[in-house]
């Protein structure tokens, strides 16, 4: 472990988003707000059509940089990743959902990038029009490298949902200008003060086979961290201009180049920067067999998912500059945990996982994508979470204070607006993190109700999921084919006990039942256990698999070095962890003790959130009866009281009202 | 209540601080640094004589503004505010420790300062070497009536402290010049971003008898928060310039601006404003016979105290902005809790005691002075906290994190280096907190001991006091007079039982013990308990008296209503809290619990911080053995293990190195 020798030899890949589609009762109804709630809201946002939201100005400055519009820039410098970010979500939402009216928009938009591209290839709108000078003088915070990559992301997605490739030809004509531009030899030896660009020119290399993209992306990854450094050296330069104020007294770490990438063994600063460039490292890692990048991406990994990640897969534990901190430090009231982070982190899991054919990533990418990323869209659609914090106390959550950042609702638009568009490629691309695929055979990762269209060394294979996961733990795969699937590797989850495939040897009806409902008739199929798959030996083309597993609600614990931790539970059921809500529970959760020597109850609830199963626990709060108002501080002794403890799904929190929240609860010792 | 009828017709007055010798055991050594430490190091400071440093400049700046120096000014716009810190810090201690070398310095320094007035009184380095065009043009961030408000401050003291008037004179000059500036049909109609100048006009009206001083500081009150706001109508004035990028968006709550003082009911804002602010209201209510600005001190006061104080006596719950939140929101390792602040609460407490004679304000100024006020200064007089939390991990004491505010060891000095002189001039005038004295007779306050000059209706009485508390919860109190003292008032402590007073007829003799040792063998006192206080009923003149009560270690709650607090107890003894450190209970003092159905055990350790009781309770310990370093989380159940933990006063907490430091213990329920 450690040297690398844990890649496989053909990384697996995701299954192409046309070629599967999903019709799973927990996601599709999210899935479907992409296309009917937030690209329509989203493009009325890019236009400034939504009274009361935030300015975006960001369809106009391309206009303006097209030479279609007179005016000038309005907007952050990253501005323009709004569009990219849409662009992708379309591209993403019309492979698994045609929709012409929409096609034709984004080509429109399309069309108007292109014409805002300068002759050298160059697109930017905040440089072409108010700084044409300053291209590529302030990599630090100019974000120029980062909107590239956003749009060459995009031009990918698109080529993918549409098979059109004008985008990825304007995409390429940009990435050969950044491959001329930066380099040994070339004009420039920087790199991007917030990665992005080098896992899009990875995938623009994907698409186009161009080998400069891979190689500038392993050069920009490469040169990361060395000394002197760039960042420290480019503000000494004559016209250096500061953009963000925050960045006074600007700390390498901040944008992980403080040591060399090979040299990092601790996840450090900028949360989202950090993770986008360890998906660059893992694929850099495979691509050129590099033992010494992978192990860093190993040691990486390791430092998030056992030191510095939150029990809901959110990482960034410091609201000030949404940062890695240190060890065992997870506040649970006034972390950032931005929702685009945990979106990172599922990324480089998914890398991981296919890379090296091992389900502990893909715990953590489903930890990520069940719990942080879905609480960061409401359930409507229409409002959005950036930061995830574990406990809420609404009272204290003020602007101009240091928990300023933490929003007890969820907002409607931000001037910044990463999250959503995030949110919404990343439901939109759901599929691609169910399956792995290589000439070996396929994973299943996810139990997630699909059906899939599989291309596998010329044959082509028929998968279906059927599932209720994860409010029932089983569910029922079948795989038709001419041939046998050379293999198959079915996960199985770490919170998994009793877990057993049968197969009944028919093929699942429309009407028939899934899930444990399902009478389990059929035998065991034999499989081996490896690194948290089960390997199926036995040929199951034509046959229906039934997996089933006990995931009951259960308390969760950390590490005591966990400070904010130390003497509470959480409660988790499956991948889903829960939170108590004040609509639940009455106020003051933090005056609320949980039993753990009693049993806990689990309810589906059809009524509520679409369907889910909450979870009662027997608990004690400290009476508050016995205080008056005006008495800050006394002797009395403290008064217990039972209460019943009601629990729901994290994701959920904030869905009905305002009020407090918690995960971690104090267990009654 | 609340209509003012608490105001006594004659509000009692400090004793002058050269009429008082403190002789205190628990407080000597630290005033004695006032003289021998921080006063040197200070103006060792001011002149750029100390290595590693930040560089300070204001004697320098001073130097300019006079003609004496040629460069440029450099150093915050408040610079100025540290010659005047050091001056009253100096003038404070000249009274009780006459030094010629050092008063020989601080006159030339007022000279110096007497020459950097403009000729029409104006003083401040930073405006007349800058800016001379732009005076007063930026009340919100310029800070230049906060400034005069500390220079004339300092005037007085050094008027106290050396019977000189000539600094009096030269800020009588620039009060003047702000009286003919600002008012009602005069050029400006503003009053300070910062208050101060509204404390210190009123102050140097005591000492001068200018009624305009008087006038003028009402005016600034009166004014404050009335429509439009002053300092967003100032910032929208053509060429105003923005100092401090924090002040973007502008809050009118920071500077206690959102609305009339009168109206305002909820402490709001940057702690350190607020309560310099109520001292001026305070004194105001009283001159003017003010019931409604009464009123509004009362209502301040106790929103402080019952729902917005940490039990140390600290203020202002959020590190942005170092201000108030809300009520009930005193989160433990993430707070500001200034120095400066207590200080401040304690100037407001003592106005609020001498005015109405209610010695429950005492208690506070007590808790204030005795937990913050000292933890601000290390043992060895060297080092300074300006942040008060009462939990540490040093961990996570991180720049450029949520957390950057919050220091794990005590600072060198600061480029704004407030609290230092501010601990100085407070240490310096501890005399003045100990007796309140009117017509109708004395308060005795704070169980300090001294030996004090009285001047009474024309009469001298010689008050002596014996203590060793807060070790000993005892003291002696010996009147010596030629007729009866017309009143006497002892201040009852809220956390002292079993109070009694007995006379033992008897004069103290030099050799005899102080305290409980002393055995008690007088009579009992008549006196009745009038707010807070013994008020004796027999003439005691030429009689010694023998104040004992209980004040046993004792834990300690907080209204359930404080989140942070739930579940957790801390200790206190007398005044004094008390806190676990690494030092003495190793890491991770989060997995502790104490167990409150046992006794706390309480033990005098001669050779620690020159003389301390310690106690010992009896607690539980998280097991961190069953947890591997990599493994986050997990389903094992807690096991808990026998501990025993040791307590240390807060005010010494940082004395023994580095490491973490816990104030409220979990509670083991």
């Amino acid at each position: 472990m450690g040297e690398g020798d844990q890649m496989l030899k053909k990384r697996m890949n995701s299954v192409p988003l046309n070629f599967i589609r999903i019709g799973d009762k927990f996601w599709k109804k999210h899935i479907d707000l992409v296309e009917h709630a937030i690209i329509p809201y989203q493009w009325d946002a890019m236009n400034d059509n939504i009274p009361d939201a935030e300015s975006s100005h960001c369809i106009e400055n391309f206009k303006i940089a097209a030479g279609d519009s007179k005016g000038d820039f309005y907007g952050a410098v990253f501005q323009d990743t709004d569009v990219a970010k849409w662009l992708e979500a379309v591209g993403c939402s019309l492979a698994g959902h045609p929709d012409k009216e929409l096609e034709r928009t984004a080509d429109e938009v399309i069309n108007l990038i292109g014409r805002a591209q300068q002759p050298d290839g160059y697109i930017n709108t905040y440089f072409t029009i108010r700084e044409p000078e300053g291209r590529w003088s302030n990599l630090t915070e100019g974000h120029e490298l980062y909107t590239a990559g956003h749009l060459m992301e995009a031009a990918v997605a698109y080529y993918y949902g549409t098979g059109k490739r004008k985008f990825v030809e304007i995409m390429s004509r940009f990435a050969d200008l950044i491959c001329d531009t930066f380099g040994k030899d070339k004009k420039l030896q920087g790199y991007p003060g917030h990665p992005e660009i080098e896992l899009a020119l990875i995938r623009l290399y994907y698409v186009t086979g161009r080998k400069s993209y891979l190689e500038t992306a392993k050069y920009f990854v490469d040169m990361r961290g060395g000394e002197p450094n760039y960042f420290l050296e480019e503000r000494k330069q004559p016209g250096y201009k500061k953009i963000f104020p925050e960045f006074e007294g600007y700390l390498p770490l901040y944008s992980q180049s403080h040591l060399p990438v090979r040299e990092q063994k601790t996840a450090e600063g900028h949360a989202v920067r950090a993770v986008y460039l360890y998906c660059a490292m893992a694929d850099l890692a495979y691509e050129y067999k590099a033992q010494g990048l992978f192990s860093a991406c190993e040691d990486l990994w390791n430092n998030i998912v056992q030191k510095r990640m939150y029990v809901t897969g959110s990482i960034g534990s410091s609201g000030l500059l949404e940062r890695f901190t240190t060890d065992y430090d997870l506040p649970n009231d006034c972390n950032y945990s931005e929702t685009c982070a945990s979106i990172g982190l599922a990324l480089f899991g998914m890398r991981m996982a296919q890379i090296t054919r091992d389900a502990k990533y893909v715990d953590v990418v489903e930890r990520a994508l069940y719990n942080t990323m879905l609480a960061g869209i409401a359930l409507d659609g229409k409002s959005f979470f950036y930061v995830n914090p574990l406990e809420v106390w609404p009272d204290n959550c003020l602007e101009k204070t240091s928990r300023e950042h933490v929003k007890s609702i969820r907002q409607k638009w931000f001037g910044v607006a990463c999250c959503p568009p995030n949110i919404a490629r990343t439901l939109a691309s759901l599929g691609q993190y169910i399956y792995a695929v290589n000439e070996e055979g396929v994973c299943v990762n996810l139990f997630i109700e699909n059906d899939c269209e599989l291309r596998l060394g010329g044959e082509i294979y028929l998968m279906r999921i059927k599932s209720r996961f994860p409010q029932e733990h089983s569910f029922i795969l079948q795989v038709t084919g001419e041939t046998a699937l050379p293999g198959l590797w079915i996960r199985v989850p770490s919170y998994g006990k009793n877990y057993q495939i049968v197969c009944t040897e028919e093929v699942i009806g429309e009407g028939q039942k899934s899930g444990k409902d399902a009478q389990i008739l059929g035998r065991r199929v034999a499989c081996s256990i490896e690194k948290g798959y089960a390997h199926i030996l036995e040929d199951v083309a034509g046959k229906t698999l039934q997996i089933t597993f006990d995931a009951p609600a259960t308390f969760v614990r950390a590490n005591p070095n966990v400070r904010a931790d130390a003497g509470r539970v959480c409660v988790m059921r499956g991948p889903l962890v829960y939170a108590l809500e004040e609509v639940d529970n009455g106020a003051n959760l933090e005056a609320l003790y949980v039993d753990t020597k009693q049993p806990l109850t689990e309810t589906y609830e059809p009524e509520l959130f679409g369907g889910v199963v909450t979870i009662k626990a027997h608990g004690k709060r400290v009476e508050q009866s016995q205080w008056s108002e005006s008495e800050l501080y006394g002797t009395k002794p403290v008064t217990l009281t039972d209460t019943e403890l009601k629990l729901i799904p994290y994701p959920y929190w904030n869905n009905r009202g305002e009020g407090e929240m918690c995960v971690w609860i104090k267990e009654r010792l």
